[in-house]
């Protein structure tokens, strides 16, 4: 078929603009939530910190918090430190991943580094309890939210953690490495994405269901819906192995599918927002 | 005088082994709660954390922990998931300060690298988050710990964060560098020491006496206890910059008497198992 050869990036129309710019104006949001709550002094903690908090490229998880906690009823401040959370951590496991270790040369795209190996490593290792910490003090004082705040950590902990985000990366690094198995088969891609990006998306739409206050069934239907929505994410960035392209699209396509399916139990009118992050992946 | 030029492990009498024995058992409990709770699958990812967490030189903060729980009137069991938390974080930024990575060769004694670079890194990564899941998750069925599992995840995510134990670490490895600044004076000591040791260990206490359900002044009091805790052992395990030795040693027993004052308002007849903690660190 003619779209076997073509470029991922142009085999999928395009999103149009409008549910783009909801999902930037979500980001924005968070984004000017954390600028509030990075602590400022000193400055040779403020600033790398900022950097790295700002620099890397936006991730679709956050944004899919905030969405999915305003669909199930939700106040988009309930969701918005869980949404910080997770932005923090994608920061942090973005500036680790890139730092320039002896037994990892050269395997990415080189990125641009404003600050010395030593001050990335240390930076992104305060980042990550930082964001624990901007989740666990949301707690408001009557403590009535607090089950749900302990809830959701520990789904962010997991999707994080060494089971999660971090096997993921793991992974990915073993396989680009010159030494690595070659296993180059879609299984191996597969994995990779659904710790890097399935399993978070996951996590981020059950959590903004959680703090919102949704349902159980309300919850793992958007839980199923992030897993989509991020393994779409993970394939269309990177591909998925050697599958031919026109497998890839179809695999997307049929993924689109099942995203939708989870959504048919939510009010068709307001799952806009929501479904928007689905098509800024695909794009 | 003549303890001027004696090494410091040399000039302090030696703790009673029954105190020492004491905390090792608290230790031995904490870590057998941790090796029942990493997770166990895939070894890729168990291994290497497995070793990289029981490797690692005990640190004092978890024994603290519990002791103060127990201080306070609560079990061992409300604070071993707080303890265990800590020996983790702990563990995780050993490993990441002994990284080798391009910009600081060589400012350490080398210690013996199990694995690869990248994996200790990784592994390092996912550790952290582990922590916080075990403490969120060791919430009771009937929530009614939720308050202070929250307020204790706060506590150590700041001491833990870049305004804590990661500043200390940034400026120990600057300081370090060949290219750093050479301030080798009693206050950038101090401020390693305060960050890496002091307040970690003031959280611990304060964990430990939070979790048991202390009041407010018990916390507050076990906190600054804590705080000369770690000060000392910072101080005894690498002096404190250009003070003669004389002067560490008296600034040791001026912070134990402060330490010990802290302890007043408590039982004297039950402060036994959180005193012996200040003597092992005096050894």
């Amino acid at each position: 078929p003619p779209s076997a050869r073509m470029p991922i990036a142009m085999a999928v129309p395009k999103s149009g603009t409008r549910s783009t710019s909801q999902r930037e104006a979500i980001y924005t949001e968070i984004e000017d939530h954390l600028r509030k709550a990075i602590p400022k002094p000193p400055p040779v903690v403020f600033e790398p910190m900022h950097h790295l908090t700002f620099a890397v490229p936006q991730g679709t998880a956050p944004a899919l918090c905030i969405a999915a906690c305003e669909l199930v009823g939700g106040g988009r401040d309930q969701a918005m430190p869980a949404a910080a959370a997770l932005h923090i951590i994608h920061a942090a496991a973005f500036a680790h991943e890139n730092l320039p270790l002896t037994d990892r040369p050269e395997i990415r795209p080189p990125v641009a580094h404003a600050y010395r190996p030593n001050v990335e490593l240390m930076t992104g290792d305060g980042m990550v309890p930082f964001g624990f910490e901007l989740l666990a003090g949301s707690d408001d004082p009557a403590g009535e939210n607090s089950e749900r705040i302990l809830r959701a950590i520990v789904e962010i902990t997991r999707a994080a953690g060494s089971q999660g985000m971090v096997s993921g990366q793991y992974h990915e690094v073993e396989y680009l490495l010159p030494s690595g198995r070659g296993r180059r088969e879609p299984e191996w891609a597969d994995h990779v994405w659904a710790k890097k990006e399935g399993e978070l998306h996951a996590c981020a739409a059950a959590c903004g269901a959680i703090l919102g206050g949704g349902a159980e069934e309300e919850i793992e239907g958007l839980r199923r819906y992030g897993f989509y929505v991020g393994m779409i994410r993970g394939m269309m960035a990177r591909g998925d192995g050697r599958r031919e392209d026109g497998g890839v699209l179809s695999t997307v396509r049929d993924m689109k599918k099942l995203a939708l399916k989870a959504l048919e139990g939510f009010d068709q009118g307001k799952v806009e927002a929501v479904a928007s992050i689905l098509d800024a992946n695909m794009c």
